[in-house]
Order: C-alpha cells, then sequence, then structure tokens
C-alpha cells in the first residue's frame, strides 16, 4: 500500500520547499514547507486547479486578488486560471499540504 | 476566496457521511466522516485517483488487495483501477481528507 506518515515528510530549506507525496498524470500532491518569510511567487496554472491545506501555522494566501490569513485546518481553492501564491509572514514555520488537479507540465 | 474550515464541515450520520468541500470537472474534495463501525464498502474507479488523508482517529484501509491501519497524519493513495474501502473499526470517529482526480461521474 503506498501510504506516508505527514510529519516524517516535512522538509525545509533556504526557500520553499516542495516535498512530493504522490503522483501520477491525473494530480500531484505535495507537502510546501516554508519557514519565516518563505513564499511561493503569484502565478497561475491555465488548466490545472489547486487546492492548499494548512497543516501546520498561518498562512498568508493571495488568491484571485484577494489576501486572507488563514490559520490551521483551513483549505482553499484556487481554480484554474486564478493567479495564485502564498507566503509566511508569521514567526513559525508553515506546512501545507497541496493538490493539484491534472498534475501541470510546470508547476 | 473560496475557503472552509474543516473542523466546522465534519457532519456524522447513520452511515460513512461524505461532506463536500470542493467540486470541479478535475477534481472532488471531500471530508468522509465515520462513526465507530461505520465503512465505505470496497470499490474501484477506473479513470480517477483517489488519495486519503488520516485527519482524526485510525482508519482501516483496503487497497489492492491490502489491508493496512493508518493512524492520524497518514495519507495513501488508490489508483485507478485499485480496489479500495475504508472501515473504521476503533472506538473513536474518523476524519478523513479525500481527494478524487478527476471528478468522476459516480463516486
Amino acid at each position: 500500500m503506498e501510504s506516508v506518515t505527514l510529519a516524517q515528510k516535512q522538509a525545509f530549506g533556504d526557500a520553499m520547499r516542495k516535498v512530493p507525496l504522490f503522483e501520477s498524470e491525473r494530480m500531484r500532491f505535495d507537502l510546501y514547507c516554508l519557514r519565516p518569510g518563505q513564499s511561493q511567487a503569484v502565478h497561475r496554472h491555465d488548466d490545472s486547479d489547486k487546492v492548499y491545506v494548512v497543516l501546520e501555522g498561518e498562512a498568508l494566501f493571495e488568491i484571485g486578488g484577494e489576501v486572507e490569513l488563514l490559520p490551521e485546518g483551513s483549505a482553499v481553492i484556487a481554480r484554474s486560471g486564478q493567479p495564485h501564491g502564498v507566503r509566511n509572514d508569521s514567526t513559525t514555520d508553515v506546512v501545507l499540504l497541496v493538490t493539484m488537479a491534472p498534475r501541470p507540465t510546470r508547476t
């Protein structure tokens, strides 16, 4: 059975770290790990939807021109075509569970 | 911004309850809420992958003929064509976060 323990997969670096968990042509399933001050710049995917779940910490999202701080236990969707990005503006680490469907050719 | 608070979405019933969170033709994103003894029978999707994340409790998965008990903080994938099901064989509630991609015509 292809299972993972999310806490064991966390990995941080000098910039936001993406940790792949599962992948097929239908989806990508990753952890995004952000130290304080780290971010993913606003970008867009014209053919994929993305859902973020905040597993740890609180993350500042910008999606479709709106900005919102979402705490642990929140989920938010960036639909195809919507510009989206995320920043850790807090003083503690942020861990996000991120699904993209379908898997984009470039992420 | 289309965000949800997962804890506020939990809902239980006389059988396993599916709570829709986000949906498009590309994916479904749901909570599955299982009281002790509740289950989803083994079934398969020939054109969709499914990822389960155990948010609360511990769940007994059967995927591709293998059976495994996974605790909170685990994630597991049932790839298209793999028979899969889940049961709450414990004495406490189970809450799963479930992604399917693409959205199947029947779930």
